[in-house]
């Protein structure tokens, strides 16, 4: 399948009375370190706290009505479950979701607030989806997928949409990149919306799956797994890959300094909480200002989620 | 002297083109929790983090030209030394700022980044006036007091005059209180611009001079000072007392934890960063959320200036 400008259209129309139109705020200070315009869209202010709202939408939204009615599903102990989760309230639909028995209490709470129901599982991957399999199997309930779903990728879209159609003649977009769902949507919409706008990734050094495939030609998994951007430790998908193949110009990896020190910009500057994954593309900017000097430089602040309990650990 | 509607004006008029003109925001979470309907102003989004700039500015606009180019001077180690400093810088005058030598390295590179000139004094308020008046006899530069001064509670008073014109039919307003120059500029804007609205006051239990001084009818000290919110150490003055007898309906006093509470919430849910001293307000009206149910309460977040290396201590 292939999305076209008409699809992301389609969603954005779908989606926009249930979501937030984010605001693009900028910094001076910002701009005079990295040598650029930097405009900032800030989806940590969406519903959620971050755009995951926005691809979980339009999944749900697109499904028939009976099927909605069924109830939905995922695996996810972060953004997509409480995604998920408000969706369903939103439609008024049951939400199932399997997290891993380790997840961080506040996780889980905040899922059930929205009121899904979960079902807890060992921590890896082969539990999660057998959980996953017996929950659907029972429910009927339609598994959502946190990326590797054409709805999912249109969701996502819609944020550089509004990003290009607020904020004209940018030079370039920076994402992060994690499954790969948001970047591959923002590529599309920069291709159809802006299509001077060159496409940039971010993506940790503890999690270089991404940066790797692209050089290999095929999804690989990262070398090793470590890293505080917590949103971005899965690895590209078989619909995702593709589009970042054709459309994302570069990606480039931060280490979890360099993250520290542009969430340390962030929140002493801009006064504003993002999460760490979050802000992996001012991270990446920062890192690499000679090629982007002078540059009207889009970056997407993807979520705003974090435990406040860790802030003492990074800063 | 009596602070008029036209002073207030003349005082808007006079810094609005130096001044960011801050968002107003609401958060349908915060609502729910405190059973009102909540609007936030965020001067934590003004130049230098914080209200002050305000006051200095209109304070120094309002000296006359060769005065001003005498330069300007004052002893803060907290806001009114960057607002001071920023002014200075803007209106193209020197600054010279009195701080104590224990003040953290990173407010002191803030007052240098402005360009202003720092000396270092014993950390005690004699030691800083007896080095101030030095300083101000050696170079001829005008004093600006931090809150006890017209022309300060004047400027001070824009923020409120703009919070009202922007919602309108507040009910309250609940501002922090430390030297009284906010609290006092935000009664007499509620006055003059928004009659309707009771102006309420928040001070940490642990700075609670105000409360004191309004109950005995003069100028008390605290009975013990301890508190992490470090914008509120001071004590009234004798030009913002009879200003806040006069128009301040009440003060509510908030522990430490409460302000904390406050803090993580406005952090969690609104993804923004707002100090101590800042939540304080937020703080007052949760705990006495029975007097302000169903109301329209606007709240003053004073300032955003967090050292981040603290808030590991805090959540």
């Amino acid at each position: 399948m292939e999305i076209t400008r008409h699809h992301i259209q389609e969603a954005h129309k779908r989606v926009k009375p249930f979501i937030h139109h984010t605001p693009v705020l900028t910094s001076s200070t910002i701009n005079r370190l990295a040598g650029a315009e930097v405009f900032f869209k800030c989806e940590n202010f969406q519903k959620i706290g971050a755009f995951k709202i926005r691809g979980a939408m339009n999944a749900v939204l697109s499904l028939p009505k009976e099927k909605q009615q069924q109830g939905i599903a995922t695996h996810s102990s972060g953004n997509h479950a409480q995604a998920i989760a408000c969706v369903a309230r939103e439609v008024g639909t049951k939400a199932y979701i399997v997290m891993p028995s380790t997840s961080p209490p506040v996780k889980v709470e905040a899922v059930r607030g929205y009121g899904a129901e979960i079902f807890f599982c060992e921590p890896n991957q082969q539990a999660r989806e057998r959980t996953l399999q017996e929950v659907v199997d029972r429910t009927g309930a339609e598994f959502i997928h946190p990326y590797n779903d054409y709805a999912v990728i249109t969701g996502q879209a819609t944020c550089a949409k509004e990003l290009v159609e607020e904020i004209s003649s940018l030079d370039a977009i920076i994402a992060p990149v994690g499954g790969g769902g948001l970047i591959s949507g923002t590529s599309l919409s920069a291709h159809y919306f802006s299509p001077a706008a060159e496409v940039y990734a971010g993506e940790p050094e503890g999690a270089a799956d991404a940066v790797l495939s692209i050089k290999s030609g095929k999804i690989e998994t990262a070398p090793y797994v470590k890293t505080i951007a917590d949103g971005l430790l899965t690895t590209l998908g078989d619909k995702t890959f593709p589009i970042i193949c054709r459309f994302v110009k570069d990606i480039f990896t931060v280490s979890d300094e360099e993250i520290i020190e542009a969430m340390r910009l962030v929140f002493e500057r801009m006064k504003i909480v993002v999460e760490p994954s979050g802000v992996v593309p001012l991270a990446a900017l920062l890192k690499n200002r000679e090629q982007f000097a002078g540059k009207r430089v889009g970056i997407i602040f993807s979520g705003g989620n974090v435990e406040l309990k860790r802030l003492g650990e990074w800063f």
